[in-house]
């Protein structure tokens, strides 16, 4: 997986191995640099795998050999022979817990080693976190718009990029808040609950009763006789039709031959999916035919599922239908029997069905979902904040002359300044140079502040020497993009958001279990304020500087000028 | 990889067991109902993978002990002993060569074989076509926009969906016709060109000459003494400085500092990131004293990069300095030194590269390239196309009859009628039926009709058993969508679309490689006529039926109402 980079991070490696800069320390943060889908909030993720990339990071012969035929013939042996010992032993990261909430500008993962390794990690890192993120976001925002008692299943591995797209998706959807994956592969390697149980194509593979076989099913109680499900069904379907005042001639008899055949294979895990043939005239009776043959012979359907037409307005008539079969037979789960809906659902969809009080119980997103079209990249960089000098937060002698002192001369974790420095009084500011744009110097701290209700109400970052906020303190911040003095906050509760997950080649926090980190995704939505969570048109979360941060950035955009 | 499926495939295929229909023969089409990005074509993709998908497919003993703990408990053991034993030696597959152009409603691929096997395949062939066929025509449509002698680059590793995402998007986008990736894993793995240089963080870590160690580089030809290049290079930079009329202070020596770097470390592979600082007095000045420097010893700098402003614009200065450098220090070759440009380059980028008459020889696309946020999923799907009977091309006797008569007694390739079927006379139509989602049905040939100028005029789909349409003769058809009388086409040349590529389990075509599959998609794009080829508002691609197919349709469509 070393290869999985881009070529030029290999030809500046080995720029800086030629130029014997290789081991000079360097610090990069990973962040983004505004929350996706016009929210104000994201989910950080992809910190497993990326332990996991780093664990095993080292490059094999074969990578090797193809690094030479692909790099100048002109390349140093020597330096190959470098990158065979090369490995993440000296890189240590830190990162806020998988699944936490997380908001612009403030670093994801920070990752520390010497400048060679730390320049190869980029690309990778940033491919494991950018979709994962983004994904798990999306499958957040559907989660919040359902509302927890609502079931999520992701379905989008057809639409996915490719196998593994496919299988990102389902585990970063399940951390978002998605209950199931029809993907079974991901319920394979994750342990994700994988749910399914028939398309149209097995309905419309029957065409009439004659064709069932085995038509008999058992009891789940041990001792009952063998019952013949499809005449069951089929004198159900009498008394079905006749409640519901619909002609029995009308209920396609291949689909009633394929629920009763489905019915007979899997008893305890019956659904009906409805829309094959009419729904109301012929999906629905036979459905309810079919579950009150089952239900008489000891067993619970377990669903209907729609996959296209209006499905708000439809789910209501079924919830009605259902309701009265219930009183009718005497069937008193049958009312709420789960409503499953798919087709092309987005959060459009999701907002309609709350607004028009669908009785829907079970929604399957996949393309919305796993392609994320509202904004199909969520655009994190991996940037080296620049540095502050020996002082603590005052800027000594000229920039040039302190980043060669630390190229030279390298001690632990004071990482190169690459960025924003001004050099040989050349007044030229990078072009793309804005506000937004400006990495925040310095090796940081990063703090969550709450409020008396527990909710979050700003991040802080600090310098990493700086001491930690109090809580009940009073603290002077300076919000980013918020021009002019500083703003006083007393926060209720402070929390470090950074751990140190990997050092010495070695992968040092436990690491929480897939389930773990879906719930504490889960928490960490659930802490923020509605203000901050809603989907549209959010508040926006403040992230603040310390004073200390805000003095070196004034310092920093000072000397640039 | 049998398992990266949706798990109602599975359940499905429990329910064909049970019911003893498993070996039932069956048939699907693997189509898509709309040419993506409203163009009028896609590429189709995916075939040498889903061949290898195919040729590997089979549950392993993990597989089939992990399923068992998904399917009920009460799942026959004998099922799970009949999975162990399933595997694609009775499948067979026709498609389109990969690579080539093909139209909404055509089968890419066709696949046939026992009913349980040809259900099992259904999601990862829709996962492996899916996804490359929209990446490849997404490529298409950039290298058709940017002409022949444009290079493009793929560079979107860290926006697509994961490491396997990223692999996809750099083998379909050089298929489609990009020329390199910066992906080095792609490159080893499929032989795809990989391209790089520097990224601003190596710009950045330099702040002045005396970091640059070594200084020296050999000349290229044997015998020469070590020049020192960084020396050198100051004092062309002077002389350039002179020649832009631009203060040699303003050209940023940490910038410089690395340009000499990379070109001692890279003398035959100098390119210049210029966008770090200042383009005009900074990036620009300092890579042509560089690139002068190198000339003077003999090499030559084989580009400049830019990734930020107006490219446009900046591509067309920057061109005129280079030749006013090239005329004045009398070295030829020094105007035309491709200019390479990033930064979230879209089609509309493209367009107005052309419009405003750029001077930019290289392209880079990531995100919009990778994600096709203009569409992000294709949505082809698996269809059991309605089968015509006995008679090819009458209905004879009630439809449900002849199911019943192939279930019971399957002959070869003679599939399940399993869509559009009348039965029992239910009038109940599919809710979703519309005239663009009906499955033309049969098991089809298709031909490519040619007209006069050699380009593709007409896609025919017949009944396999039709005899085929002869070059110079007239033939009746119908244009899909077009209502009434037939069409009259006399091709000139015609092209059968379609070839076996698996049989018994087997591969059984030579499968071209890379480089050819892109060529073959180059051709097979240029032979479009310019009203089919244009990207905007194209003229739709007529796809018809034979006058056979033609009554079947309006039989079956009759049938049904």
């Amino acid at each position: 997986m070393a290869l999985l980079t881009d070529l030029y991070q290999l030809t500046m490696a080995y720029g800086y191995w030629r130029a014997g800069r290789h081991r000079a320390p360097a610090a990069a943060e990973l962040f983004f640099r505004r929350e996706p889908f016009h929210g104000a909030f994201a989910l950080g993720t992809g910190l497993a795998e990326g332990l996991r990339f780093l664990r095993a990071f080292r490059f094999s012969a074969a990578d090797i050999a193809y690094l030479r035929s692909v790099l100048p013939s002109t390349t140093e042996d020597a330096f190959f022979d470098y990158l065979c010992t090369v490995d993440a032993s000296e890189v240590t990261v830190s990162s806020v817990p998988e699944g936490s909430v997380v908001f612009s500008r403030v670093p994801l993962l920070q990752v520390k080693g010497p400048l060679l390794v730390v320049q190869l990690l980029e690309t990778t890192l940033l491919c494991l976190v950018n979709y994962a993120s983004l994904v798990a976001t999306n499958a957040a925002r559907f989660r919040l718009l359902a509302g927890p008692g609502m079931k999520l299943m992701e379905i989008g591995l057809r639409r996915a990029q490719g196998p593994d797209g496919g299988l990102s998706a389902s585990k970063y959807s399940y951390i978002g808040g998605f209950d199931y994956t029809s993907n079974v592969l991901a319920g394979k390697l994750y342990g994700i609950p994988v749910r399914g149980t028939i398309a149209h194509s097995f309905i419309m593979s029957f065409t009439s009763l004659t064709e069932v076989q085995p038509r008999q099913v058992l009891p789940p109680l041990a001792g009952g006789e063998p019952v013949d499900l499809a005449a069951l069904a089929e004198s159900w379907l009498q008394r079905v039709c006749e409640l519901l005042q619909s002609p029995p001639e009308k209920a396609n008899r291949g689909e009633l031959a394929a629920f009763v055949s489905y019915a007979i294979t899997f008893p305890h895990n019956f659904q009906g999916l409805l829309d094959t043939y009419c729904v109301m005239r012929s999906g629905l009776p036979n459905f309810c035919a079919v579950a009150l043959a089952l239900h008489q012979l000891g067993y619970r359907a377990i669903g209907v599922r729609l996959d296209s037409g209006d499905l708000v307005q439809q789910s209501k008539e079924i919830r009605r239908v259902l309701r009265a079969c219930g009183t009718t037979f005497q069937v008193p789960w049958f009312g709420s029997i789960p409503i499953a809906v798919s087709n092309d659902i987005s959060e459009q969809s999701l907002e309609s069905f709350i607004r028009e009080g669908s009785e829907i119980d079970v929604i399957g997103v996949g393309t919305n979902l796993v392609t994320c079209p509202l904004q199909p990249s969520l655009g994190c960089v991996y940037k080296w904040p620049p540095q502050h000098t020996r002082g603590h937060g005052a800027l000594h002698g000229p920039w040039h002359q302190l980043c060669v002192a630390k190229t030279r001369s390298p001690s632990p974790y004071r990482p190169l300044l690459p960025q924003l420095v001004e050099v040989n009084g050349s007044p030229c500011l990078k072009l793309t140079e804005e506000e937004e744009k400006m990495t925040i110097p310095g090796i940081k701290a990063v703090y969550r502040l709450y409020d008396d209700a527990g909710h979050p109400f700003m991040d802080l970052m600090a310098l990493e020497d700086e001491s930690a906020p109090n809580a009940g303190q009073e603290l002077a911040v300076h919000v980013l993009g918020r021009r002019g003095e500083a703003t006083k906050v007393r926060p209720t509760a402070v929390e470090p958001l950074h751990r140190t997950y990997f050092r010495d080649g070695q992968v040092c926090e436990v690491l929480p279990s897939l389930p773990e980190v879906r719930s504490h995704a889960q928490a960490s939505l659930s802490q923020l304020s509605p203000a901050h969570r809603r989907l549209r048109e959010p508040q926006p979360y403040p992230v603040a500087v310390t004073e200390k941060l805000h003095l070196l950035l004034a310092e920093l955009r000072q000397a640039r000028q």
